[in-house]
């Protein structure tokens, strides 16, 4: 077991140990922002056919600068009925298939319409306005490699190319154990020595924030008894304890995960919020110990929990964003420090405003979205110093 | 109605037309990344109580460097049973209420156990790692105000000042109605002449990106029946016509909307992809005419569609980024420019590589997440050039 590990060594742990990603399958129409894991190709030639690519005139080459007359028609998505005879000209309309014949388009707006039929341009390159049949992509060609994340426009490519369903990453489940004898669930009237459980909510909020469906949400008092019940209560791939991994007597989470055959990774990190961060692993299932501290609880689902969720679902690492210190800023630690801070745009830079407050006030960090990190040590900086953040 | 406006000028007409939030009450564990409508308050003073911040002992200031017998303990969410008298020592636990008589909290580590009982440290800092009563929020003050996104930290504010429901902005409902004779349903093999439907799926996707719950896609082909049997089964806040808005002659949804008692508020912008983009309005209802071409679909979906939604649900319009081009671009138009790019974060900027394609071709598009933006004109521009882009 690793102990006062370093953010960065946890970090890496925490994807170490992190079990590949799982598969299924899916309807196209639930794949929004799920991630490919098998890739898909173009099952005939895009286009299928010449396509025009505006409405005009489908014509010879050799024409250009004559009157010829309009010879038919052909709409988009109609099996064209009539074809391109030198001397002539067929209408055609943007996304129609080209009829046989055609070498160009002439937009409609470069005719002059006469009684004979309608006056070309000159010159008329050859291949005008066409979309050749397989120049976007071949039959049997990629079109959405695997490990795609699946926005919008992926969603149209795999619509086109005729998908119904996909196979994608599997989505963890998550069961988050409130733990904590102070603890008052929701709806309750606390006494004025207890607190509500705002963890709980909160971790399973962040969840459902990562596009997780199922997570089941478990107290446990700070007793044996009671956390092996609730571990055997919390079947999922990731089981988050909330509290009880200080040094503090009543802290039983590390002993209990070991009973129940779990191996601790590592317990404590050199971070501000934060230090009691425990992994655990048993088998494929990963066991969080967070501090039952909210904002620590908060940064440590943030930067540790959800990167384990990112490689299980096969999604990339964000980036760690730099921008400008809105104000100055005087602090110093021995851990590195993570600040919650609020981040704005100014049209040049990201203004980052942290958020220097005591560890347990949730109540200041309204409005926050990123992490402003500092190394350990001393720090006088000015309004407008360069200062690196990762986003909540 | 105004034609050939610029994307600017189209951008602020959909907002200027796009009516107020609606509100609802929803279970606070739906409310991850809803807005706030009413304001929340404090039920009481935050913290309850004077709140010890670390695992050790509630003193006397006087008793500094003394040794003192410990007269009882307090754990975390127990009324004391005990109170802290000159010349003695209450063991206290991180979270717990300071026993009446507190004057300091000293950490266990700090202090030396004999048979007596505690060692204490000297001096001794009235009030040290203690968080008095009420210094957090006071009963009564705002701790979440009206128009925040609730994310997970502030899901835990709400949690702990005891809300069980809050007032959020209402979700728009959405209605896609995809136009074109050429197109066929998912699930249909197509003859050589037809495609399938893509912009439905993609527009429906998109919507569901932006957290809708509730969409509706149609399909209507090209005749004035259709698109009003179509428009009488879309009743939704937004309702989206792909397709039908260019200068062909089936071009029939700008007549139907004015048919159907819509005032058009603009058509045609100038922009490159999506110049026929067409807003209308009737009473509270959004019309969007979006291009049938799908990469206009797509952007116009992105830049139009999207702002709508965030005004009705109370979120900020998101910033406009910058980053440097990761290729040289030569691009020429007389419209402004958005390209579809590919973005990846160096270290210090964003890499930017725009896609410059025909405007058909969703499949080179794979991967893209923001539009690039560049103003009309020539522009040869190198890479590590800077340019303006919007994320999708």
């Amino acid at each position: 077991m690793l102990s006062f590990i370093d953010p960065d060594e946890a970090l890496r742990l925490v994807l170490q140990h992190t079990p590949d990603a799982r598969y299924e399958q899916v309807p196209l129409a639930e794949a929004m922002l799920r991630v490919l894991v098998r890739r898909v190709v173009a099952d005939r030639g895009y286009p299928p056919f010449d396509r025009a690519m505006m409405d005009g005139f489908a014509v010879r080459v050799a024409d250009a600068g004559r009157v010829v007359p309009v010879a038919g028609e052909v709409a988009a998505g109609v099996a064209p009925q009539v074809e391109v005879a030198p001397g002539s000209a067929v209408a055609i309309m943007t996304g129609a298939v080209c009829p046989r014949g055609t070498e160009a388009v002439v937009p409609v707006e470069q005719v002059d319409r006469t009684d004979e039929g309608v006056g070309l341009p000159r010159p008329i390159v050859a291949g005008q306005h066409i979309v050749p049949a397989g120049s976007e992509r071949g039959a049997g060609e990629v079109v959405v490699p695997a490990g795609t994340l699946i926005k919008a426009m992926e969603l149209a490519v795999l619509a086109a190319v005729g998908c119904e369903t996909v196979v994608v990453t599997a989505r963890p489940t998550m069961a988050v154990i409130s733990t904590g004898d102070e603890v008052v669930a929701a709806g309750t009237d606390p006494e004025r020595h207890q607190i509500r459980n705002s963890n709980g909510p909160m971790l399973g909020a962040a969840a459902r924030g990562l596009g997780l469906p199922r997570v089941t949400l478990l107290h446990a008092d700070d007793t044996e008894d009671a956390l092996h019940r609730a571990l055997k209560l919390a079947e999922a791939d990731i089981v988050l304890l909330s509290g009880g991994v200080s040094a503090g007597r009543y802290d039983l989470v590390p002993q209990v995960l070991q009973q129940a055959g779990a191996s601790i990774v590592f317990h404590r990190v050199t971070q501000k919020p934060g230090k009691p961060l425990l992994l655990a692993r048993r088998g494929d299932r990963l066991f969080f110990g967070l501090p039952g501290n909210p904002i620590s609880s908060h940064f440590c689902f943030q930067r540790y929990v959800a990167a384990a969720v990112r490689r299980l679902t096969g999604r990339p690492e964000p980036a760690v964003d730099r921008g400008v210190l809105a104000t100055d800023l005087s602090v110093r630690g021995e851990r590195t420090l993570f600040l919650p801070a609020r981040v704005v745009w100014s049209g040049d830079a990201w203004q980052v405003a942290p958020v220097v407050v005591g560890s347990g006030n949730i109540f200041a960090c309204v409005d926050t979205v990123a992490y402003a990190r500092l190394a350990p040590g001393e720090h006088r900086l000015k309004a407008g110093a360069a200062i690196s953040f990762e986003w909540m």
